[in-house]
């Protein structure tokens, strides 16, 4: 087994968790409440402008021969921002004003001080965690969702096979930096994968729970239970 | 009026909840539940320590005359661990297996990525608030704690005049490099303050709420209302 | 006057030396002897390469309102390592085992050195003064140049109107970015834009002597007399 | 045997070249020129002052083990600073507006754009490489020289044994990090440690050539023949 599928072994009930989170099992039915999907699509919306510099960051890294993909990455990131700005539009989310909340600044700190800080192959293993966890979520939708749904072109767009092609190529990529890598560095890429489940998981629940929702005046007090990394 | 006063004029009610948070009041008292403040110690250690790459990488921007003075940080982070580790040994705080809660985690990405990415003078400004809030925040705790607690050296150490002197020295250096700033420099600089207060409270509620204790298979699940940023 | 032009009127002794430099006369008069022009595009192309990461960390601080720019930037690199690897193969220069001189390397880790550690709008100087003093160099060659020359596609790719058209955008933005940039800011923009000068006046030194010719048992006893940066 | 000696072995003639070099022998006999080893002086200073940012970034890379090591190398540096400031007082050597050469200024670059850009590992490598340079080259000269000479306090700085036993302690974290590394990172601590050899070497020819005496008006066109990389 290549390292890559060792992660998602090894973290398999939070993996499951993810991918059958209410928020994609109420998309796929067509019961999601608008204001719900909106919230995440703001938040996913500054989440991508995020990951430009931490693709950025990455590229300066990069061996030779993974500039090229990481370059096309950035150009995908920008596609994604317009379909989101289109959608926006189409569907009458208000797209003005967007502030991320703690778990989406959050979340994007730790891309951008894993690119920074750390190993090319450890920053390429939370690449490859998010877009992996991103497809496999989308996929779960992809199976079931009407496709006359507004929200059908993202699902399409991360569940579809484009991306899954794209997911399968970081896959081999990283099992070969990991084979690569000595066993401190893997055990390292090991943990920033676990740590991305994480942040990806809270990031659902964030959307789940509509917290982006309460007003300015509502301030951290909601803060309330914020996930153990126990 | 200086830059830093007015940025604490101007997060005024956060800066408020802050100071006077449960968390601190009870410490005062000497009603805090012991593994609520086991808890701070254990997440506040973990931030101690990643605040070390924090400074160092402010350490390589820093104007000449800064240098003697973040180095002198770096040797007063070591004194804090090592406060803590004594401590823990003397009141009976377990501190094996010291894992960051969310909250801790994305604090020091937070710091991580903002040494990395932004200017000095930006970098400089969320050591200012960092230290301020500390400061202001046990000074409460020390005007009434008991001194025969076994918290009384956490509380003397930030709330005490030696670091009182050491923050209105940063104050002094923070007005100087805003007044050497340009708007926009500026402009980031008092956000990147209001970000350090909203996780400051985050850490403080997070710390309270005892959510590090909930064990590993609660997972993200209680992560409830996670702070909005708005 | 803008920044940018204020920056060559006061570097003007230097820039003159660097657009009259004999590499680019004798390029223009199509006597440059064939190995001493192979000798230059190994090392730009080393160059061009090494300017990946640059542009890339750039982006990674860079304004919104940059980022297409510097993204443009990535994918005009990508073309310009092409021509480069093209004209190779239809002069017969040889670009096995590429290895970078002294200055060319040095020139590299001045770039990324600053990309990383200095802000936003001194990144950009830097990039600025690179891309204004080829396009300056190339110009002069330009005018006069037999257009039949196999390095002629180099002489219009940094000389001719498009590229005049970038630079004179990049010239804009710098000028905007240094307007809003505090005294020290511009004062360290400036310095920067020097440093530049000399590392290109270096490269082009470096190209003309020749030294990359020398084998590697040379080493660096040949080091002779390097430029003195007062 | 060991990774660090493998490297030593390999670059063998030109570590033999170094820590022969004219600068040290002369020094070594008494002979050097005043001005030539004020010219040293001077550039190794601002070599000193640019290593303070190059250990930082290190420091925020390194792991828990190594952090005290470093911090205590921040330190040396700034002893080592005053020793250069109280040297040129005591000898009168004029310490005003010091401006790097080249040469210093491109090993400075290298020395930051290697902590900033490659592995921990990496970075260590090069930190390694400069200092058992430095102990080989000032041993060689410890080895002779008359314990009078108004150089006498650098030369036991370096060849001495408080130095000798703190190069020996960064052989064997180095060997053990080289050891833990993956063959790719191996490759690349090798190739930054030949690296290393070549910008040493070129700083003690810009020291005996004296090339630092030039005036400003001489700019590069004194740039004769700088190192092959080759």
């Amino acid at each position: 087994m290549g390292f890559a599928a060792e992660q998602i072994e090894r973290t398999g009930a939070d993996w499951q968790r993810m991918i059958e989170h209410p928020f994609l099992q109420r998309t796929r039915d067509g019961t999601i409440p608008f204001e719900t999907f909106a919230t995440w699509m703001r938040q996913d919306y500054l989440y991508a402008d995020g990951a430009v510099p931490f693709i950025s960051v990455l590229i300066a890294k990069a061996p030779e021969q993974h500039r090229a993909m990481l370059t096309g990455v950035l150009s995908m990131l920008q596609k994604e921002l317009e379909l989101f700005r289109e959608r926006a539009a189409a569907a009458g989310v208000d797209f003005d004003d967007l502030t991320p909340t703690f778990v989406t600044h959050a979340y994007i700190q730790f891309l951008l001080a894993t690119a920074y800080r750390e190993s090319y192959a450890c920053g390429f293993t939370v690449l490859y965690a998010t877009e992996k966890a991103y497809h496999d979520s989308w996929r779960e939708v992809l199976c079931g969702i009407d496709r006359a749904s507004p929200w059908f072109p993202f699902v399409e767009n991360w569940g579809g096979v484009a991306f899954a092609a794209y997911v399968a190529h970081l896959e081999e990529e990283l099992d070969e930096l990991a084979s690569d890598a000595g066993a401190a560095e893997r055990a390292r890429m090991a943990e920033l994968f676990d740590l991305t489940v994480r942040y990806e998981l809270a990031f659902w629940d964030m959307a789940w729970s509509g917290t982006a929702r309460s007003g300015p005046s509502a301030g951290s007090q909601d803060a309330g239970q914020p996930a153990d990394y126990t």
